[in-house]
């Protein structure tokens, strides 16, 4: 997600601690003693202006969720959905989705989301890719045997691209939507992004898949 | 597919031993004999009118062809069109799609097409769907190690299901198309019911996987 930088944004950030995870390297293995429980932890790889997360964290009080996304005036907006929504149970770190293995313990993870990740088109790109293989590998290592990745999109390309991608790595495809929206699906949180492009007909693909 | 009963069906077909195959258990493990040369073997299951395995026949004299149907007056057209090709090198079988195993030895049989197949929307009818477990299982024992199936549909409910049936039996998505027609495939030999309903705006997926 690309937005307009935002003048402030650092410093929002560093004000709220309560919120933003800022050492989360000394954090590894330790993720249930920072939200005070034993719940389990989903995150979202890629949370943009966190209506996702903080969504999902209001609708569901027993599980924990963590927001990444490099971007610091994108998590900066994600902290203000979160300061508002006031939910006890997310938290929010600003680091790569490549390095998740410096910052949890393997198994740590119990669920990955990816949500409308940047499609990068170009073959030249595919690295870039949120479901390319050497993402698949670090989710792989954070999450419990069998672990999920729940993924959607409104790009077909990347969408097509995803599915062969899962599949190749060995993961195995539980449930595919080709038209979420039209679907009997329930409990879906919008985020930004699908609230607009679905109301100008786009269809929303979604997967649920697991290693 | 469902057409109207063809008076005469079974006599046309009989009159065409040439093309329509009458003892195909005798044939088991040589087709290569039928067809009087060592190339590649193709089957569609459920060939309907047989526009698709007469396109694809004439696109490609190197590969031999056979479209099986278990219904006598779909077959007797997909026989008229097989005439009109005069192509030599294919081939109608009447039987059903869970017996393949009697007719074709392990490894005989290169390519299997699935195109528009039934949906049997109903959960209750699951087990009659050609991407159904079970008929995977006698597609798995016809083709050779890493064979594959390349299966297109405009129905969204069957698509959906089919790639999570493949990913769960163990086979691996090698490509998946969300939009046939609007993408840069090349070759695509359209089927009598694809011509008709892509024309209507419907969106036409497929996706090949391997064993």
């Amino acid at each position: 997600m690309r937005v307009r930088k935002r003048k402030g944004a650092e410093e929002h950030l560093e004000n709220h601690p309560e919120y933003v995870i800022m050492n989360p390297e000394d954090i590894k293995g330790h993720w249930k003693e920072v939200f005070g429980n034993d719940h389990p932890i989903h995150i979202e790889v890629g949370s943009g202006k966190g209506g996702f997360i903080t969504g999902k964290a209001l609708q569901n009080p027993e599980i924990n969720y963590i927001g990444i996304d490099i971007q610091l005036s994108v998590l900066s907006y994600a902290l203000d959905k979160v300061l508002e929504s006031n939910a006890p149970n997310v938290k929010l770190l600003r680091v790569d989705g490549s390095s998740l293995t410096n910052y949890f313990e393997n198994g740590e993870i119990d669920l990955l989301y990816l949500n409308f990740s940047d499609p990068w088109p170009k073959t030249k790109h595919e690295k870039r890719r949120l479901t390319y293989k050497d993402f698949l590998e670090t989710y792989k290592q954070i999450l419990p045997e069998h672990g999920e990745i729940h993924f959607k999109t409104d790009n077909r390309g990347l969408f097509e691209y995803s599915l062969a991608s899962f599949s190749q790595f060995g993961m195995t495809l539980k449930q595919v939507w080709l038209d979420l929206h039209a679907s009997d699906f329930e409990g879906n949180v919008m985020t930004e992004y699908e609230e607009k492009f679905s109301k100008k007909g786009q269809v929303i693909y979604r997967v649920e898949a697991f290693f």
